[in-house]
């Protein structure tokens, strides 16, 4: 290990809306329609605003890449096809993940309109971004919602030491009364591979809970730890919530599923056939829509007003740091990083596409 | 700390089958039907079965005291209301916990027959025991299964340092092919309370992160940490399954909710007013079942096959540990320490009853 280091990373600011607009043109020249190209910039773009940089915008050549290798489907025929008065199965055709993700939710919130809830199962769909994007579509609609993926390897099973599992997130939403809604998005692994990158680049040690080395030992180096896998949170937890993704997303809905789901940054060969799962159900079937919405802010508020442990200051609920940063970055642009937004400029310069344009401060005052 | 010390638990051994059918009689004789008996005489004793003590038989004598109080009531006239083809809501009028989510999954599963899928909200329940025992009951007749509920206050939200949320657990289950079903039933605390009694006995240390003292403090003293309280797991993660519990068992239900139902071993004022909810889905929706069996064994197999890592022998799915041990005491009967069967004797005495037989060794063979 080495010491700490300085770390220079150049920030640019952007706004929110020129960004949405310039990736949606990227992908319209990728051959989506406008509609699709629209949602997945929305999708992408919330993720920046909520601070959620894991699957943001730098991730997008990566997708326009495989939309050049026609391993995401532009123009996909989305028609859900319905089973009974509450259950859809959709075929995704290959079509980029956060298109494929909102027409499943949209059906989900359908059914779930006319029969109090909806499910819809998908096959062979792609990488589709932060699950909290489903979430929030549902949740501000007025439902309660069950967003559920599975995903590449990237994990061990609890016990084991070779990724098999996708670190795929558990993802569960509700709309709150005047005190914010319930987002919670978590990933079944005690740490992100990202926060190990940061810790490498930082010179800084990892804990020992995070991740085994190539041999399948514990390691505290973030380089060694790179090579090997991370650990699932609260060991046989942790591996049985991925496991449940697997199920919920592969196994039921007919899609790659036990380790076959391909990496969208390393397999060529195919499409990845990613299964999703999406629930959608009224807050308003068993107590009145006001007094759900009281109930709600009573839980909030008996969270949030809790004596704090020694070392925090105050209790937040699931989704509320990201939705703090979101009413910041609507305020201030989205920071990013020179080196994440000069790949979308080189994309944007081969097909004639003007940059956007970017601040060295923030736009419209500081970051609080 | 003192340092280790022995502890001699004198162990009896006792016949599931007798066990069930003495505990059938305590509750007939505390007023419930033979059925409504049976059912929660079923539910203690698998969970003695599959080495969940802390929801087995040990906690007859406390609701016997609650059925006694009035605060259990033993003939709930339970009927489901239909809400949607896919929706019911059952008021279980305060009965017994095992007997109310016993009705509303069975309910569960008509609504799924018919619509491929069924939800069924519960209020005015009381603690039902082991989650996992309603898994068992749709997994076993064929269906994918979720079970939430929420619980008396016993752990802070991530950041706090008292007690206002459930470790209810989160549980999840789906039916298997030849290698075994999938039964998670996981509470979203680090350890439980017991983990942490069982160290006190032991005179040992308990790891940093288990539980805070009555200061909000990080303690690895067993005894401090009785005092205080156990912590998430995963801190915000585990906080964040807690909250979902009380939203889909509490909230959305009518049944109390954020910190106010009753602790049945505390509070003698009135009924609990526990809230559940239950999912019940057909596996055949959008796979055949052939192909769902096949799928799920493939899954299981490559989990159970991965290479371990260091100090680890072999790989285990969830619901397997417990389904070992069930295998087991079916053969040598349920090993119960002496202090745990004394109570129960003494209520039998109380009515009349003759108490079980027991034995100082297994029957049928050695445990392995």
């Amino acid at each position: 290990m080495t010491s700490n280091q300085h770390i220079t990373v150049e920030t640019l600011y952007a706004s929110p809306s020129e960004v949405r607009a310039f990736v949606a043109a990227l992908l319209v020249a990728h051959g989506l329609t406008e509609d699709d190209a629209r949602i997945a910039a929305d999708c992408l773009v919330r993720a920046d605003l909520r601070g959620v940089d894991t699957h943001g915008i730098a991730w997008l050549p990566g997708y326009l890449d495989r939309l050049r290798r026609n391993l995401i489907n532009p123009r996909p025929s989305l028609q859900p096809r319905r089973i009974t008065p509450a259950v859809s199965h959709l075929d995704g055709e290959n079509g980029f993940g956060f298109v494929v993700a909102t027409r499943a939710m949209a059906e989900a919130m359908d059914l779930a309109s006319a029969t109090g809830i909806g499910i819809v199962s998908v096959k062979r769909s792609t990488h589709f971004g932060m699950a909290a994007s489903y979430l929030l579509q549902a949740v501000e609609a007025g439902f309660v919602a069950l967003v559920f993926t599975n995903a590449s390897r990237a994990m061990p099973p609890w016990g084991g030491r070779e990724a098999l599992l996708g670190t795929s997130p558990f993802a569960a939403g509700a709309p709150g009364g005047e005190k914010g809604a319930f987002i919670l998005d978590m990933a079944p692994s005690v740490a992100a591979r990202g926060k190990i990158r940061k810790a490498l680049r930082l010179g800084q040690a990892i804990p020992p809970d995070y991740a085994l080395d190539a041999d399948g030992r514990p390691t505290t180096d973030p380089a060694r730890a790179l090579e090997g896998v991370v650990l699932p949170m609260g060991g046989p937890k942790g591996s049985g919530l991925a496991m449940l993704m697997d199920i919920f997303g592969g196994v039921l809905s007919g899609a790659a599923f036990a380790g076959d789901v391909r990496d969208q940054y390393k397999s060529f060969d195919a499409p990845q056939n990613v299964g999703h799962f999406f629930l959608a159900m009224k807050p308003n079937l068993f107590v009145g829509l006001d007094e759900y919405r009281a109930r709600m802010d009573v839980l909030f508020e008996r969270v949030r007003s809790s004596p704090p442990a020694e070392g925090f200051t105050e209790i937040l609920t699931p989704g509320e740091p990201e939705a703090r940063q979101e009413a910041r970055r609507l305020r201030s642009g989205i920071p990013y990083p020179k080196d994440d937004l000069e790949p979308l400029f080189a994309e944007a310069r081969k097909i004639g596409l003007e940059p956007i344009p970017t601040y060295d401060r923030p736009l419209g005052g500081s970051i609080s």
